[in-house]
């Protein structure tokens, strides 16, 4: 993200259905609760960030300065209703900042109004870089990659814990943002996703630079290697960020691909297997050094019991980054990086 | 290729180091011979198609409408001294088509002569279409899809050849481009590696669309699985392909991807394999149907060793499609399919 954002912020989390199609809004609130000062609904909207319901006029009164389009569906389009809502935003004199794929620019009412009332729009999915192809050429310094079993599935979450587990023991690391999400929170990063595909690799190779011997990179994974939409993206994310270590992202109970009913998912072993493959192609020392596997929906025992299951099958550390932090992950990344 | 680009063609080879950097160029002329009237080299390059060399203002003399930039450089970018060469055509009365990344327009001087000179400009490389992520559900109709060792190794020559066999015996098959050469050659396709990395299956999905129960469609691979840059633009065109049929394309005694040299190409047995498990995410019928074998370094002997050792050893027919067609490989694609 090139452009600042001036906070704080209101997040318009539209008509959307379920949680995880607010997933931007979601991760700003839990990781930059400070930043959000209120929350605009449309009729229909199912999620609750429980911010105060504030109206763009109620809004600026407030002293809040940006509304963040915290919202996406499937293809990254401002939906026809939404752009109601977006104009009188910045009639009321915020500036507005969206991570879709579409960008705002691009809707004829959201421009015109921009220029009448001078005010910002934010195109985080705009790549400001321009990239090259990756070059497979291996770099300095220690990078970790989140990957998953799935889309929505904690991987940004998993890699922002750890940056923080790890800079609380005085570790030199940065969490490097791959989604719109990652990129409000962090302030930098490259929506990988809407980079043209031929550079995909090349902007992860740009994302995580040479650097200190032992500097690490905490990288935010994308998708998953077996999605029928994504994976190309996944791939390409892998090569070029030549991940040292992976630590894998599953939520527990999830069978099958989030609105891809027909696609199971394989099991924890198989996909293990299948990454490695994939990031031994750029690091032939890729190893795992870890599984953060989401347990929201389970009872505290269920949860205690599958995490102590899964580690000790997997014998790898296994955490739920949200009940219980990431400190045995990374004991283990020190320990395997020692 | 939305826009219908004027023939006969001035080939621009630019200072192009060698035949794979003018991969374009030399697609164009093996396949539509018929509407290549010239070609344009500067000092250095050291590709000839032994067309007849002209001047732009030469080319118009001789009823040429369009000059076609035929080359290709890591990154797709026009290179500063080809410049003088564009506007030149562009002042003396051609078209200028490009499938470079890069587009046309987007250098000053370019545009501006375009401009003055009412000129067209016909970028292939941008996708007229707006893609969405891909759904992996089948579609009718038959597929087969060429995949290769490494970029560059002749998975659209196999593809083309497929075709023209297949509709030479009456089979209803459409040759489907996924690549700036192809989209030149076929008048049609998608440019699979400048479509946002979101959207690579979708696009895929686009590209080859529901079709009648006997139709075969012949798509164009990309890239290389096992590729440090475009990995994951061969796996998204894959997933979205859903290919019936695989053709795997490689070239007699290349053991490195080119321009990569840390890369090896792994057994043709552990590419096929690394390739159906790929291609079984969204088709699990996916089978291989032959390999396509450049053997243009090697005398005829023993290409014609190599060919018979292959096939023997994959149980599959294997042809240079330039030595002999692809007849045998057609003939297993009607039995498994039948």
């Amino acid at each position: 993200m090139e452009a600042s954002i001036q906070s704080p912020y209101l997040l318009f989390l539209a008509d959307v259905p379920d949680d995880g199609s607010a997933k931007t809004a979601m991760g700003i609130w839990q990781w930059r609760r400070e930043l959000c000062a209120g929350q605009l609904r449309l009729p229909g909207c199912e999620v609750n960030l429980g911010l105060p319901e504030l109206k763009p006029a109620e809004a600026v009164q407030r002293g809040i300065r940006t509304m963040i389009v915290g919202v996406a569906n499937d293809g990254g389009f401002i939906a026809p209703n939404w752009v109601a809502t977006i104009v009188a935003a910045l009639e009321a004199g915020l500036d507005v900042a969206s991570g879709l794929h579409e960008p705002l620019a691009g809707v004829p009412e959201i421009a015109v109004a921009a220029k009448r009332t001078s005010r910002r729009l934010i195109e985080v999915r705009q790549p400001a870089e321009s990239f090259k192809p990756g070059t497979g050429i291996k770099r300095s310094g220690k990078r970790l990659l989140t990957v998953g079993t799935d889309c929505a599935i904690g991987k940004k979450y998993a890699a922002l814990a750890i940056e923080k587990e790890m800079r609380s023991r005085g570790i030199d690391a940065d969490f490097r943002a791959t989604g719109q999400t990652g990129i409000f929170i962090s302030g930098r990063g490259v929506a990988i996703d809407s980079v043209v595909s031929d550079f995909v690799s090349g902007a992860a190779e740009w994302l995580s630079p040479a650097a200190a011997p032992d500097h690490w990179d905490i990288i935010e994974g994308q998708g998953a290697l077996f999605h029928p939409a994504y994976a190309g993206v996944t791939l390409g994310l892998i090569h070029g960020s030549q991940p040292d270590l992976l630590v894998l992202c599953h939520e527990l109970g999830r069978t099958h691909l989030g609105g891809f009913e027909g696609f199971a998912i394989p099991s924890l072993e198989s996909c293990m297997e299948t990454y490695l493959a994939a990031a031994r192609l750029t690091n032939p020392r890729a190893r795992f050094a870890g599984v953060s596997l989401n347990t929201s929906r389970s009872g505290e025992a269920a949860a205690a019991r599958a995490l102590a299951e899964t580690s000790a099958r997997l014998s790898l550390p296994c955490c739920d980054p949200i009940r219980n932090g990431v400190g045995p992950i990374v004991d283990n990344i020190l320990s395997m990086a020692g």
